[in-house]
Order: structure tokens, then sequence, then C-alpha cells
């Protein structure tokens, strides 16, 4: 199962791409698209959308999953990346991908094992859960998290079905 | 002129067109693309742009307008506005369409006169100034608002332009 995971962001959305076969892992790809300040919101949300089309193109993933979100007490910042939000999962819909949402804290569970680890730990882990992998950015280790977190989930929902 | 109006939100996107040929407009359309509140998001992100990609297609739109957004105090309903909100202006921007932004207050002044106008003078006013409408449904009122608005807003900067 090819998963792609999603950090979603108006100035850069960080991407990832692992293939999960039983409990093995491997990195397939991450990067992160970014879009320019300085230009017209409904721009930067065509390039935004442009860019994940082409990311999805490239890789045949099955599936997408993305973090729940983090309500910022800042109202404009939550619209912001509400609307980046919005776009990001169109993208992977439009792809023909199912979107599943998970709960932050449910995703550094499944990597670190404790869910109220920082960002750090999680980059690191997402390295040593993908070796040889340096991961460049931390949006796009966010993605790969989550990416890894529906992969683990989506195993342990296989065993317990077939249980 | 040809000008798409938007008034977003998850469960409901109004829709309305006008033509505006100097001072005149003409009334082409409305209507409201709804989605299902029991689906999964991105199936109704997804559903809201194709509704909206339909919308664009069948009249030769060539700008949209859309209302700046109040940021409401509840975090959840500001994301969620959001969401819609930008799968809204990204189907019009890889329409063609140039997507421009007003603040609320701006569209009720060129309609109505006042800033502080309520939702019923918009929607009677609207109906005013496009003879023989009946507008049906609060949203829809709202986008053939801001379309109008647009068409005089930009014929008052053309005027401007040439003085």
């Amino acid at each position: 199962m090819i998963v792609l995971g999603l950090d979603p962001g108006l100035a850069a959305t960080g991407w990832g791409i692992i293939e999960a076969t039983g409990n093995r892992l491997r990195h397939i790809g991450h990067g992160t698209v970014k879009t320019r300040p300085g230009e017209p919101l409904a721009d930067r949300l065509a390039a935004l959308y442009a860019g994940l089309e082409s990311v999805i193109a490239a890789h045949g993933c099955a599936a997408a999953a993305i973090e729940e979100v983090f309500v910022n007490s800042n109202p404009q910042s939550t619209l912001k990346l509400g609307q980046a939000r919005g776009v990001v999962m169109l993208a992977a819909a439009r792809g023909g991908l199912p979107v599943t949402e998970y709960a932050t804290r449910l995703v550094k569970k499944a990597i670190v094992g404790v869910g109220s680890a920082d960002k750090l730990q999680v980059h690191a882990m997402v390295e040593r859960l993908l070796p040889g992998t340096k991961v460049t950015g931390a949006d796009a280790a966010d993605a790969l998290a989550v990416a890894i977190a529906h992969a683990h989930l989506a195993a342990t929902a296989r065993l317990q079905g077939a249980a």
C-alpha cells in the first residue's frame, strides 16, 4: 500500500509518500509545495493544487492521510490554514485517493509512542522508521509521520478485523 | 462583462451570475451548491468543486467576486468555512477567472447604500437591481450582491482611470 501523507499550509504544504508491505516501510519521496506570499490568494491556492496534482500523478498512491487541525486562537490564521487544507484535501480526493484524518496525538503516539512528543522527536523517529532517509523540512517530516501512522493504524485495524 | 459572485459555505455555497453592460445589469443565473453533512469532508469538498466547475463551464464568465470573510469566534466554524472557501476560490481560479475579494461592508454599501444593511435589505435590493428576477436562497442572493458590487466598483474604477 502506497500512502501519501499531507501537512497543509498556505505558504508551505509538506507531502511524504511511503510504501507499506506488512510491517515493512519504504520511503518513496517527500517534499514541500510552497506558494509566494505576495501573490493573490486564488493564485496561491491554484499553485498549491497544481503542485500536489503533480505529486499524486507521479506516484501510484492508494490512500491519503492528513492530520486533524489544531485550531489556532488567531481566527485569521485558522481561516488561512482552512483554505489551504480544503484545497489539499480536494487534490487528494480528485486524485482518486480516499482521505483519512487523524488526530495529532494519535499520529505522535503511533510514531514516537507518546501523544505529547515534540516535533523534533517525531522528525527523528520518522528517519529511524525509514532507514537511510534524510528528511528535509519540518512540514515534510510531519507529512511522512501521518503517512506512517496511517499505514500502521490501517494494518492494526486489518489484524483486528481478521481476529 | 459577465461576473460570477460566490458566497462560500461547506453545506451550501451560493452562486450568482450577472452581465453588466455599462450601467445596465442583467441576471443570468443563480443557485446553490449543497453538500451532504453526513459525508466525509474530502467528498463534500470534491462535490462542491464539481458543482462550481459545472456552473463556470456552463456560462462564459469573465471574472469572479467573493466576499472577504467575517471570521467567526468559533474556530471550528472558521476552519470549516475556510476549507470550503479555499475550494471555491480554486474552482474560479482554475476556471480561468480572476478572483477579487470585497469587504462585506463595501458590498452592502454598493448595493443598499449603507455598509450596515441587513441580509433582507440586500436581498430586496438585489431583486430590484435585477428586474423580473425572484432570487431563491439567501446564499444565492449574497452571491448576486457581490457580483453586482464587483460590476459597479469595476465600472467606477474604469471611469476614474479614464478621468
